[in-house]
């Protein structure tokens, strides 16, 4: 019979830039008992986001990082900008990438491709501590 | 015993820009008498979408809306063009954003950050009646 | 009583542009026996992504692509570019756009809207044969 199970991670960042998620993702399902079903993962935050990318080559990340950081320029002018000229660059950034992500699991591990890693996207310039909220249904 | 629901919200919009929905989606949550589970949201359009953003200074809302209308231009050569000058950005700032949205709940509400509410995001200049989507899992 | 069923689809792809996904993802909730519930589907992939958009007018499709290989440039400086000047730019491409789509259903069909379709989204230059993991929850 089907059950759900609720959990939650704190992730450490160290500014701008990706970190590995599929591990402690993978560990809470291991918590849970589950082994099949579904995991979906919020990040609770409005400069911080989710998204799944590529998990060998870590010139890939610095790209990514690169890349958004030159599409979302800080020398635009904002009206909110009372929090630090990395604050509405990191709300925009999260709008255009994802704050939740929907994920099947079987054998008690995320059903990712070979080369997809899910990351956490911090977008402030400072480290933060984030809080991941985890949801999972399945046997 | 997990069971679910399906419900439908009707959403006026008034033009480009963000129409709160935490609000109505907690009121499904309610009506479905679930307290805890998994809330997935389908804007049924492709010229809106779904977003989660910051709560509370409107100006980051204001800056989302300029950030996005410049990125996607109007004087921009489309192909599909017999719309009106806002339809073919409409669905490029659709597919840059999100159009399904999955966030857990407890206690009968979104497990939402402190500084997090789900947006509807109008793309086209006119007030339209947007139609959302949910389906609720849980107990 | 709500179950579960794990179904894998395989597209193949023809070079940069959208194929349709929603009657494979439909035929899958065929073959699932479930009427109503919840379908999400993810890109095994991290050069590849999902996203709704517009069935009727293939000038959107066109648009779209045109849009976004303009957005994300070839002639950009990249740090991982050993794999083709397709690859870091596809990978971009599946970052602003998104690798899992959480859709309902009923009566045993997608719950779009009357001008959604779901597509796969290739971002490399030659064609691929793509993995799909879909999970389907409901009755």
């Amino acid at each position: 019979m089907l059950r759900q199970v609720s959990d939650q991670l704190q992730i450490a960042t160290s500014g701008p830039g990706l970190t590995r998620l599929s591990g402690p993702i993978n560990g809470a399902i291991g918590r849970s008992g589950l082994q099949q079903g579904l995991c979906v993962a919020l990040a609770q935050h409005t400069s911080c986001s989710l998204t799944i990318n590529e998990n060998a080559d870590p010139r890939v990340l610095a790209d990514l990082e690169a890349y958004l950081h030159d599409l979302v320029p800080r020398e635009r002018r904002y009206a909110h900008d009372d929090e630090g000229p990395d604050d509405m660059p990191a709300h925009i950034r999260t709008a255009l990438t994802t704050t939740s992500l929907s994920v099947p699991f079987a054998d008690g591990q995320l059903r990712l491709g070979t080369w997809q890693e899910v990351y956490l996207w911090e977008h402030r310039d400072a480290p933060h501590l984030r809080q991941i909220a985890l949801h999972l249904i399945g046997t």
